[in-house]
């Protein structure tokens, strides 16, 4: 497959995934139906804003390609249209479903963003090194969700969630070594895919990396 | 009228708009007078810095003109002396005043910047797109408002108050046709018209979208 | 002394004081280990990053050069372990000390930040103002601890401590005055203590501005 296509698809993915996330959120807060909008196209869009801006991409490629925004209002809306047919979502079954639902999307976006990133600053046309690969992939991975919690008062996800940078970090080594010696492809996907894995383990299996508790 | 200085005359006026509804809200989180200054200035240049960050104008206009910053300092600590001379403000007659100008003050704002951030994405070097044109509209007319609630820790005007957001988009959209068909001028006012008067409509008529609420 | 190498030294300084009180607000926010080295990583390396997109620095220092990060990380790391080995920090006689070095490594860091900002906006090959050098020099003071406090979701220290961005301000004026008549080495240096010793005093002594209370 042509890479480009493959990153574009990559991209649409992660965009769902974490707008869906985004309003999910939002849903939560009680925001109404713009508000959805908004916090799930901030979710979708976020990362890569501050990528662009990083790399010094003007204007970014979300604010010149509707595609992205357009997807993730769309799923956006989805998400509030469904939230409001399930009302009582908190107390019933679906809760958990919910939950999962949740935990999944955000995992999603966090592993396409994270290697989408890495990809990236690795196609600058000017030199780039790998710390700054890395650096700037795990910001496109996790600034989405960091705007998401900072905009809707909450504590972000990366401060307190099992294993979420670290997932984040690792994968986007794994990328890098990966595109070295395999191609892009291959480094995109494997990367992606452990992201993926070791943050789904990390929350079910609720590893946790130390942290000192006052009592 | 010369466009630019039409321009620069909306930007100030929506200066001061906006610095007097950012210390408005430091005022109420019982800042000290620089907390003021500093959120008024925040709330009143932000949109604009957010705006020339996307647009690739570096360093931003705010920072090469202090006429800006100036003026939102000025108003800022206007403010804050007429409420220092006000204690009571809470509890007297003038509080309803208060929640009004302050509801006047961000609308005017929220217009103004609105219509500014569309013309300058219209007038770039570069070939824009009608989607960034909105886009970067939309972010300049909401982004002082979100920096100034993130920075003071409230949940951010954008996702709580009727009608935000939606009567920026639509402004700018309309600025946008209109300045095709009419010329830069008369777009920016019908825009800025459009969007102040919904909002203040929305805010009397207590229009809202809807929104889930859990019970 | 070589300019550029006493730049390069006030800055590690400046990381390594803004990295430690960075992980000591994620340690009493009972933070995982990533989760310090991410909050000390962005007070250190936010201001720097703010600076460099304003001036147009694509991509920022911090992101080409790897060290500024690893040098935060790794003090992160180690504020992580001291803390972790003295559990009981508030209760006992430490805190105290404790507050004070917090109080301390921010102040070092706002001095440094301050007029190492100042010093990258006069040195940019395009002419700029006064006005920005001061702007640019204050935001990348401030910059790194607004990051560190709205992400911790407490209020920004700039809008509750004494006296803290007007000693930037100070600090910031004086520097660019000394650099004209003295040359850049003394102007920074000169910059930096009074920046650290009116935080400090303002502290020690509790300066306030006026602020208005509600009674």
């Amino acid at each position: 497959m042509n890479i480009d296509t493959f990153v574009f698809i990559m991209e649409i993915i992660g965009t769902i995934a974490f707008a869906s996330a985004g309003a999910m959120v939002a849903v939560e807060k009680e925001m109404d139906l713009l508000g959805v909008c908004v916090l799930g196209m901030t979710t979708a869009v976020g990362g890569g804003m501050i990528r662009d801006l990083i790399l010094g991409v003007n204007p970014p490629v979300m604010f010149q390609n509707p595609v992205y925004a357009l997807v993730a209002i769309a799923f956006s809306m989805l998400v509030f249209i469904v939230a409001y047919y399930n009302h009582k979502l908190q107390e019933s079954k679906l809760y958990v479903a919910y939950d999962r639902l949740m935990l999944v999307c955000d995992a999603l976006g966090l592993a396409i963003f994270t290697v989408v990133g890495v990809n990236a600053a690795w196609n600058m046309e000017y030199e780039t090194t790998t710390f700054l690969q890395i650096f700037v992939g795990v910001l496109t991975g996790v600034g989405g969700g960091v705007l998401r919690d900072v905009m809707a008062g909450n504590t972000p996800y990366i401060f307190v969630k099992h294993i979420y940078a670290s997932a984040s970090i690792i994968g986007a080594v794994v990328t890098i070594v990966l595109m070295n010696f395999f191609g892009e492809l291959t480094g995109m996907i494997a990367g992606a895919v452990i992201v993926f894995v070791i943050r789904i383990f990390a929350a079910y299996f609720k590893w946790n990396l130390p942290r000192i508790r006052k009592d």
